[in-house]
């Protein structure tokens, strides 16, 4: 089963295609923009992005959109984490937080699946003449460390130890695969999409 | 003469006001909420959010963006300036600042104005049926203090002090009044809608 993952970020990919290949799905990266509106909810920006590509390309399809929340930064800087990682990166969010005692910080991610559904009318069906939006959430705990660690993954990995792990996304890419917010977020989808593992 | 202006910031209505009284030009505050584009640039983000008011109201109106740019944080937060001024505020900013030299930087603004204008077809003209957009704006040069200096103004006019002058923007509101991005971009408005000062 193939789906279409409407992403600029080759790495969203490979992630989402380690939880797919237990349940046989491969995502397939377009490149077709969006606008990401403003909005503090990644799902809320996942959706408005999805419904946009959809009508682009009328293609079933999915947009993820994630962040990481800073709990003492007042959730910054949440669904502008891309912006923030461009312009100030890691090093920009250590400053911010240099001195802050509270590193409580939180990954989260929501994946917009837009699927073409049959209608009906009258007692004659339409297939796939309707389409319907489903949204899956993952979120992962953590905290901020005090300086970069590791060079894997991407974006804020570095500098974001998951709770109970040693470790930060960026140092051991193996469990971020199996506890991160995208995970959980994508193998909602796949449960979604087929229920059981091949 | 009176203009609708869709904003939620009181201080802007008020500095455009400042502006618009030597030209017999009101503004009028209005509250319709528009989406803000995800864009680097402020005057597209007027241009999409004017459109989406007119969308709903029907009427002449203007919406304004605008945004500081810090030249050592690749224009950090530029177009995004409320929001990070919500979250991490000044003193955000001035920790991002720590220990950096070069703390240039610029205010910069947008006014989009969507107008009636007649249409023409088959030598009939249809007053006020067509729509115009027209965007003006103001650039003001400076640099981010070591410290929070004044308590007037608005966002990060206390860390703002403009090239050539020894006083904050929440310092000096005469000054900000006379030489600000938001000044320039409404004297350009008013010098538009009626050339000559009353």
């Amino acid at each position: 089963m193939e789906i279409l993952f409407a992403t600029s970020n080759k790495h969203k990919v490979a992630e989402a295609s380690e939880v797919g290949k237990r349940y046989g799905i491969a995502f397939n990266q377009i490149h077709v923009s969006y606008p990401e509106i403003r909005s503090d909810n990644v799902a809320e920006v996942a959706k408005a992005g999805a419904e946009h590509v959809y009508s682009q390309i009328k293609k079933p399809m999915i947009v993820e959109d994630s962040g990481i929340l800073i709990n003492s930064l007042n959730d910054f800087p949440g669904t502008y984490s891309r912006f923030a990682f461009e312009r100030i990166g890691n090093k920009g969010i250590l400053k911010l937080m240099n001195g802050i005692e509270d590193r409580q910080a939180r990954f989260v991610s929501a994946v917009a699946y837009i699927s073409e559904v049959n209608a009906r009318s009258g007692g004659i069906i339409y297939p796939g003449t309707n389409t319907e939006t489903k949204i899956f959430e993952g979120v992962v705990d953590g905290r901020i460390t005090l300086e970069e660690r590791g060079a894997k993954g991407f974006g804020f990995d570095p500098i974001f130890l998951p709770k109970g792990y040693a470790k930060t996304f960026a140092e051991d890419p193996k469990t971020k695969n199996a506890i991160s917010h995208r995970k959980i977020a994508f193998e909602k989808l796949c449960q979604h999409l087929k229920p059981k593992p091949v």
